[in-house]
């Protein structure tokens, strides 16, 4: 039954037919013109989903946690110290795998529900008066929370600091689907992935790399081959990989950003606020509350809710699933249990959308929450009604 | 946008992805014994869906009016009379391709939101002492006003009368979806098509004939190659067709059967009745009334709506189409303007019709309909949860 | 294993995976705008392939044969005489379907492997002084025997005895890889299908008519619903069809006409020439001989061969079935047994017609044939090196 | 065009239908039943391809180089020293990483042609009086030479020498197409790639690990966590992965299992040797000779080809893509310019490495190499029909 119904977890997201018969492609000699004609506009065109004009894109068969792997080991050295900020599942792996690595992590607690602490991190860098800290890292999009955390922020406190480090940024799970802006921010790396914004299958990290960024590539002693950036680079000027591309997905990110331009990048963010605020509204309607505690932190792209007091998340959305074949995120970590979240990302409509709500509201009344049945869903239809785009084309 | 929301018309349906693939295959000789290996089980296994052991299933790559053409045609001289109730479009159609063809058409006409006029016929029947007329032609289920007919009470009426003509029965929107069964109910053919309960492209009508009416195929003077019985059953009995068989189509239609069978027949029909009551639950709530004039005339896969006087229904359904991408089907005929239609056949799951009705909802609100939003969609929501299936498994 | 080997059968012909995602598409509505603004210029682009500026271009989900029916049913009345030389299977199909439909046939005998005899078209039509001929039918590939007719010359011989009798071309087999040109040549009727030189399914019948042919309409007095131009004139006219639509099937012939004008008529016609030629240089490598009695009369889609005496054609296509995977035509009627026949039509490249030629080389062989090993596949290599277009481009 | 012929380079390899419309699942949710219930068996089977009962199965979203970074980083430390013969590229690749991470290579050179040398490996370890080695990396099949090692002979080598170090190897080109037994010759860890003998999209790597290698995970000093074993084994036994697991891949290394388990590891195996003997003949047909220096280091799954002296490899790889649309393997490193290689891995049939061959043929030809048009094809044919296997069933 998921086939047929819409998922609404947080990524990998649903993935159009356009794109699943552009990745449908059969096997092509990677070391043939054809390929080394395709690689090159697709890596250029991506720069500006990134929002950058100095930067390179750079792209590894693998998930967002190698693309993290990818940006540490290109830049740092064992026991480089980095800053980072811990508020949600992501932030915590990736400070797991900088440890992991022998880095001197240097951790911000932030409470969950909270996003990238400005003044916390200006704090921290004015006191590395030793220069210590090579890299801040942050994650844009804390899809355990539903937070969307302020980068400017963090780059005027970095500017604010007169800190060199690196800003590395995870955007995995927001890129190109709400705004992103490289170089206005001053991002060193960001690490994106194709199955999100981009809404292909999993299995391609992608990543923004500033030139700053790899200036440290020479110096960086971490171990790699497999995500070294200079093989890759190397390579990609050649028209080819140092290794196998994924041949399927390069052919679908060349047609996932044919129709990412064709909709437009501020018409797909516009989208995405479009649906996320009727996510909201239909939480208000339930009288449930987000994780995240302000609204100039509510993510675009999902939106973790918590549970009343006394109900357990995961029987939410185990309900959900198996007496109405709906997929949803789980609470994770400190929030297991506590919140269920609301993927709505991706290529979405609103009567997908309202699917979601209508069967999640289902398995509410089903488990006795305190709600009423069509409530969200009708909170979320006076909102899309009120805030329909005037023309409406097909998606031919 | 019509790609990513499922279509609410009563046919063609939503093709499950399983299908689309079947659908996929290349090319392969249809004189191979592969293709021979295929056919014969297809035509064997469909036998259960007709409901028939006795009678025969034969197919062309036509669309349900092809399938019509060949009832007639293959039974039937230019000046036989035929018996027709005309209750819907359907119907009407089929009374003018019979005049067409130079039969002597003898109409009952009905009012439209009735059924087949049981004792109508009995009276029309009985009083035809000269055995004039050849055939009783009837519509199982008028698409137009989502009417199903009680074919076993017509048979009952034929039976009574002691009249020999043979029984022709449309179950194009019917078959695979609500039960039907042949030989109980003496059906001479039965018309059906791809596109609906079988839920695979248009392209190939499949007939149910009974050995009654097959014995009528030698003197029948109409004239016919195409659709020609004769050829079609020589070509089949050495495992091919006439002419180019479809067969992306028949290897569908056998992956379409699987699908069936492992649902089971009896909870195919029963998913249609309990979407259907959902759907019908909305209608209530919204205060609308159904073009079928009474439940025992309610169908299963389709459900005509009246609009509220002083409303257009065509700017119902432009509206939904245009501000949200959903297609409904529209009044046809004498309700063309006055009553829309929601098709619920197919592979639909209970959050795919919530979604057809949240998004029919804010039409209606945006055409200030007196509806109240998320009404509908709560009394679906309360029927569904209400009569959920017990177990819910995967569709793996 | 025929899924990964092309066929050779004279059509269906091997999809391209364009045309194969092209029909991949999920149910739309075929009464939305989307569906309006995709039939018309289908059916305007395809003029171009018929070669027709005046005409117009009508199409029917059927086979082949749906659309000889469709030709003599919209123009002709039962006792009508038409005109028809026998020189293959297809030809004597039309006959045996123009005497079912109460047609008076005039048949004009010819040895097959010949084509249609204009001189002895031109003597009947002059002594037809009544004018009691209406129409005058023609096969322009006679795919049983390989033979390609001279239609410019059947229209000379029709206007050398100033007859006003109507022509029907079957070219079924040769449009889209053959030139053709119905303004030129004077083709009233024009009948072809999706699944040659379209490299689609089965499933569209694609009738060029002229207005000359539609003209009879009225006065055709053989019944007909499914097939009548005037419906689907009407009903194209607003967008739509007088039943449902095969969606898929003009989605892909949408893809098709890009495909085929991307490519270039010239250079579609060009390519099937040239391997055309590939295959017949195997033929003489062989030793053997074609069915098509002179040059000039040589089809570029497909070649019957004849097999030595005292072997038997059906081991020949059997073997080469079960023992390599491999599917090429039978020897149809009088040629059973005689003669297999290669298809070489639709999207096939040098190396794809190679890898048949060596596949039946080795049938033969194991079948001891008096041929050598390697040596049909060398005189074809042969002639694709001297005639290698200068520049290829890859079909990206 | 290369869409329609088949690719000849040694990976990744022509994707069968079956296998494409496996990975064409739409998005599900990776943490949900379904998913849970598809991976463990799809681990649990591939331990019969490495022909290991005691290791287990552990596969990263990569390619085959992360599954070598994969095998070193999980049970070495810095410092630590391996063994490696370099008799290729890919044998040279794994040496340039193993140093980049800080290890101490010990290398034996060999000519380029020959493949593992067991009797130096056994002196060096014989030397190794110290056990400084911790392991010896050999690759099975180099893709660059078509030289397949004999991995027992290394094993009692190391047995012979006592020598207690992990036995690794790269079977990336020979897995799932050669014999491959991991638990009779006491290998370690085997890395495997989803894009050769699996027939699947590149994106997965896929390694056999032993308990013993299992048991350096915690002692093992090098830094990883993207391709750590540790996460992946805990989240596998919870039925996930550590991050998002390749979904489409896996649904497709289910099905790709199936389809080798239908056909046996057997047949699969014999079909291989029966191709590349196929293309052997061709070779000694044409003249030319294998790099491979001895036919027990012929491998099966690509073909080595020296060019005459005086011809330029790359010119004839050139060629045959951009006059005949066909992509063969150009000659690695010192290979490059002098020698081709064919590569005859993963779903291919008989006629479609005829086809292969053909058209190098031409392209040979079109170069002025000293051979004969048709030559090597029925060099090729003769070995084919002489082995045929008696039976040969659909691949319906």
């Amino acid at each position: 039954m998921s086939d047929q119904n819409p998922v609404f977890i947080p990524g990998p997201t649903n993935i159009p037919d356009r794109l699943r018969h552009a990745m449908l492609v059969q096997t092509r000699d990677h070391r043939a013109p054809d390929f080394v004609e395709t690689l090159a506009p697709v890596l250029e065109d991506t720069k500006r989903v990134f929002g950058t004009a100095t930067g390179r894109v750079i792209t590894f068969p693998a998930s967002g946690t190698g693309g993290w792997e990818a940006a540490i080991s290109n830049t740092l050295s064992p026991g480089d110290t980095v800053l980072v900020a811990r508020y949600g599942m992501f932030s915590h792996r990736w400070i797991d795998m900088c440890e992991r690595h022998g880095l001197d992590v240097q951790i911000i607690e932030c409470e969950w529900g909270t996003g990238a602490p400005a003044a916390r991190f200006e704090a921290a860098l004015s006191a590395d008066k030793a220069r210590k800290i090579k890299a801040v890292l942050v994650t844009h999009n804390e899809t355990a929370t539903g937070v969307k955390s302020d980068i400017a922020a963090v780059r005027a406190a970095m500017d604010a600091a007169s800190h060199p480090a690196l800003l590395m940024v995870d955007c995995v799970s927001s890129l190109a689907s709400m705004p992103f802006e490289m170089d206005a921010w001053g991002v060193d790396i960001a690490v994106a992935g194709s199955q999100k914004g981009f809404m292909l299958a999993t299995g391609m990290v992608i990543l923004g790399v500033s030139q700053k960024a790899l200036d440290h590539m020479e110096s960086a002693k971490l171990p790699r081959t497999f995500f070294d950036f200079r093989d890759m680079m190397n390579s990609n000027a050649k028209g080819g990989f140092p290794y196998t591309p994924p041949l399927q997905l390069i052919y679908g990110m060349r047609e996932s950003l044919k129709m990412l331009f064709e909709e437009g990048l501020d018409n797909v963010y516009a989208r995405h606020t479009r649906l996320a605020e009727g996510v909201r509204a239909a939480t208000r309607a339930w009288g449930l509350d987000l994780v995240a505690q302000s609204p100039d932190l509510y993510s675009d792209t999902v939106s973790a809710i918590y549970v009343p007091k006394g109900f357990d998340s995961n029987a939410l959305t185990d309900r959900a699933f198996t007496a109405y074949g709906l997929s949803f995120g789980i609470g994770l970590g400190q929030m297991n249990g506590r919140a269920f979240r609301i993927g709505h990302l991706g290529m979405l409509t609103d009567v997908m959308v309202l699917s979601g709500l209508a069967g999640i509201e289902m398995a509410m009344a089903d488990l006795n929450y305190p709600i009423r049945l069509g409530s969200g869903v009708a909170a979320a239809q006076e909102h899309f009604r009120a805030s329909r785009p005037a023309i409406l084309k097909s998606a031919a």
